[in-house]
């Protein structure tokens, strides 16, 4: 047994509990303090696992991972952030199951969950469909938990969708608040969130929209680029700009890399289809059209070369705060002359950043695991607390 | 810890212990009182997990799957009772592993097993082939066991074969034992395992062979319902009525779905393919033979559409007892208008029952669970006693 | 709770431990007392495990498998060797993952290891590249781990490559040690590592050179025997040479299955290609030059035709000591007229020996168990005696 270690960042109180029986679909939805929540949690549990310290909480019970698209960090993240707390990770592989059968999602999501306890679902191909999904599965779960189909409601944990990547906003912000100190610092700090060129297609607009989504809400600065026609989705830059003035911060949009750069503390030049082309290729992707698909995919990319100076250089990491602005991509990042020829950024500044880049990917099985966490415990700090009495080693 | 809670059914006294390191591959072949231990241990099984005690029996081992056609129900069940014991589930798949190198049956049997507790197998694509395999696997493994290549012998459950769905019956006479209160008041209830109409082709015997191998046997009136020419493995079919009398119940086959649903307490109307279609179709998928079995499906959905009339009604539950005979169904149903154009079900008659439906689902993972339990340990009742006893909780 | 035992092998002292923290790539990489150790430590594991009693000595921890080609048996030996020390396991399916996407070696290292203890690779496609993978991989979490990211560097196990074998070659040790009574009882003992027919073509050199590598360490007597043109890597064969002078032992090339054969005390007849077949077939596979692969197919089956009389018969078994020389293959066999016409074995032969055959098989997982438990246990002696004494059981 190892003795108490009494540090953890949760011993000066309670900690907020409104996200217990909630799920994770967008950050927006959730309070400022709630969000704190997620980030002391997933601070505390890499601190108990520093320590040698298990953070298994449940004795059994399984954790479903539905990736309806390919996945390296995140599939690897839920499942290192199940693990840790002690749930197994059942895959729900539609290809596999009986789902194309025509059976609704209302059925297959009871009849998944009679001894699960969390759902995380990336559905980040079709515009307007991926969150809604989540929330169909949602409310499905509620239904089965109201009719007593199901003994409990599992937790929903969105790990990416077509609106808001919230593992990876969140597991960024705790990135920064590693960097800057405290979420407080992170106030007046300037963030470019830019578009950059790319020679692939149809990458989804939810890392953009998460970082705008949540920085603003920090009394932060956040430039928003992009090359005409490569516009998100047009209610989350809304949303954007509103939480900008509410909290203090500024939400700009500007039509240059370079423009958003300038005095930056934070950049995050990342590639992203246009919202309209994504609406092209939603309608296609439905359809099937195979030769239609084809021919968007050849357009888009000509579009793209137009915009082939939207790369992070190191020229342009000069016209940033005393020009070491921190540089961030929740990867993988298309480095040029690395893994493909022109691409989002300058293989030196990608390699000058590569360690903190690195640590930046590290926070996301943490977030995950506080978010399973506090969707399944009503007074998380008591949990950790608990952990830290019971100084059950990890490793024997 | 927990209070003892000493409210488990079995405590009144000590379970039969017939199933213990046997293979469960077919109802019939388990005494009643067996049977009777596996509904028991199910249920506990459940209160255990209800009052949130965990049931964790293993503190490692592994439970192997194999499964030789898509599956979601079955798949979640069983690695939900296998995760629920303290077991792992690690997969067989046939793709990635070396079997198709013309590997025998019993070397892979051995070569999956040195530390596996539990093997789980559907194999029901092939007329005379799934139960079979499961009983050359078990054959394999009693050599291996006797020849010490294996330190135990792992127990085998049907998953589905193409004679019996042992699970699936399983957790239907939980779900009207729930309903009905007992087994005992089963006595002399009818019910009506009648074919449907579906817009697919070569679905499974398994179930209804299923339903009457089991229902004949606890003095239920058991009506088999099918177009002519949609006869099940008549080997069955007499085994079933030999049981009817056997047990004071009766077996009678019927030829038309409103005969069958005449005054019953419970209808069970599920498509499936003509036996004679699954001996012609088994020939075919075993020659690769692609254009025959396009020809077949055609012919088959054709002879299919002549009976679209055997669809479950709201007009026909009208015929059953007090009009509310109870429907059952094994997921997924192809239901009228919403899964397809014309189906197995009328939606609204679908819709009634769903929540029993998923209910009746709901019991497939204790089900599981409990023959795993049966299979590895003597004393059943003592094992669940003394998880009682211990009370570790099962979520922190 | 069991009895203290105290009949591990381990109790008369502590065991080596120069393999703590290092990578088991080549067994070649490390002493003999290492190699020892690492026997001792699966011969307790096996001795735990047969008494009830648990090895887990993780409470909860992942370990990475990366299957580049089909597997069984190593794929179920590694899931139950991280079973039983507490490890879930993670599969990195490279087709389900971003890794495509142009994706570093160095950077998807470091993703999937925040949360790792163990990483099992399996890499014997390509020639010149599988071990290269694993040591770019190790440098990878090297790197890694200096830099802050990894908050541990995770083991790396060598599944098989393109130049050793290990967990084959030491589970093969471990069996002739358990035949022959000790390691002691090998020295002068001949082993014929022998060519043998195949119909199929392309098999990797791992297996021969992982007991050449291996076995000319022990001061054995090691023959290799090859038709003209089979030979495996120049570099090996030499280190074999090399090997045998220095630990007492002899090292010859024969250019048949009879010389080999001759006073054979263990036999290992064994399909594999040439050397240069695979040089060549690496490049083709390199350019998918799917024409070129199948032309070397074809000169390579049709060369092999060539030897059908390389077969392990009753006739040949005959030249071995008295008769009666112990049967080794690594599975599975080609076995003349059970899983080919022509193979690699008579039937008789390969049945006689089957069961020992198996048990062979049968000590892969635990010396999987054990390269994992010396990798992160700085004194394994320590840790048995503390499973022993936890005295913790496996199945309640």
């Amino acid at each position: 047994m190892n003795q108490s270690i009494n540090n953890l960042r949760t011993k000066a109180g309670a900690l907020s509990s409104g996200l217990y029986g909630k799920d994770f679909l967008l950050t927006w939805e959730k309070s400022l303090e709630d969000l704190g929540t997620i980030l002391t949690v997933a601070e505390d549990l890499k601190l108990l696992r520093d320590q040698n310290i298990s953070s298994r909480c449940f004795d059994s019970g399984l954790a479903i991972s539905q990736f309806r698209d390919n996945s390296t960090r995140t599939r690897f993240s839920f499942a290192s952030a199940a693990n840790l707390l002690g749930l197994a990770v059942q895959d729900l592989d539609e290809g596999k199951s009986q789902i194309a059968h025509g059976e609704t999602v209302r059925e297959t999501s009871a009849m998944i969950s009679f001894l699960s306890d969390i759902i995380g679902i990336r559905d980040d191909m079709f515009l307007g469909a991926g969150n809604a999904f989540m929330r169909e599965v949602g409310t499905a779960l509620d239904e089965a938990f109201a009719d007593g189909v199901l003994p409990q409601r599992p937790g929903i944990i969105n790990l990416q969708c077509d609106i808001d990547h919230p593992t990876q906003s969140m597991a960024d912000l705790l990135h920064l608040k590693s960097v800057f100190g405290s979420l407080e610092s992170l106030k007046g700090k300037k963030i470019a969130m830019t578009w950059a060129y790319s020679p692939s297609y149809g990458k989804p607009l939810s890392v953009p929209q998460g970082i705008i989504g949540l920085m603003t809400r920090l009394g932060m600065q956040v430039d928003l680029a992009f090359p005409e026609g490569y516009g998100l989705i047009p209610e989350v830059v809304e949303l954007a700009g509103k939480q900008a003035t509410e909290h203090g911060g500024n939400f700009r949009l500007v039509n240059s890399m370079e423009e958003a750069f300038t005095d930056a503390d934070i950049v995050y030049p990342k590639s992203w289809a246009p919202f309209n082309v994504m609406q092209q290729r939603t309608k296609l992707l439905r359809n099937n059209d195979h030769p239609g698909l084809k021919g968007l995919e050849q357009e888009c990319l000509a579009n793209n070369a137009r915009y082939k100076n939207w790369e992070c250089t190191e020229e342009k990491m000069k016209l940033t705060k005393n020009g070491n602005a921190l540089y961030l991509h929740c990867l993988p990042a298309d480095i040029s002359g690395v893994s493909c020829k022109e691409g989002e950024v300058a293989a030196t500044v990608f390699e000058r950043y590569r360690i903190p880049l690195y640590k930046q990917a590290g926070f996301k099985p943490y977030i995950i695991a506080a978010m399973i966490l506090t969707n399944r415990f009503q007074n998380p700090a008591d949990v950790l607390r608990n952990l830290e009495q019971r100084g059950r080693n990890r490793v024997l």
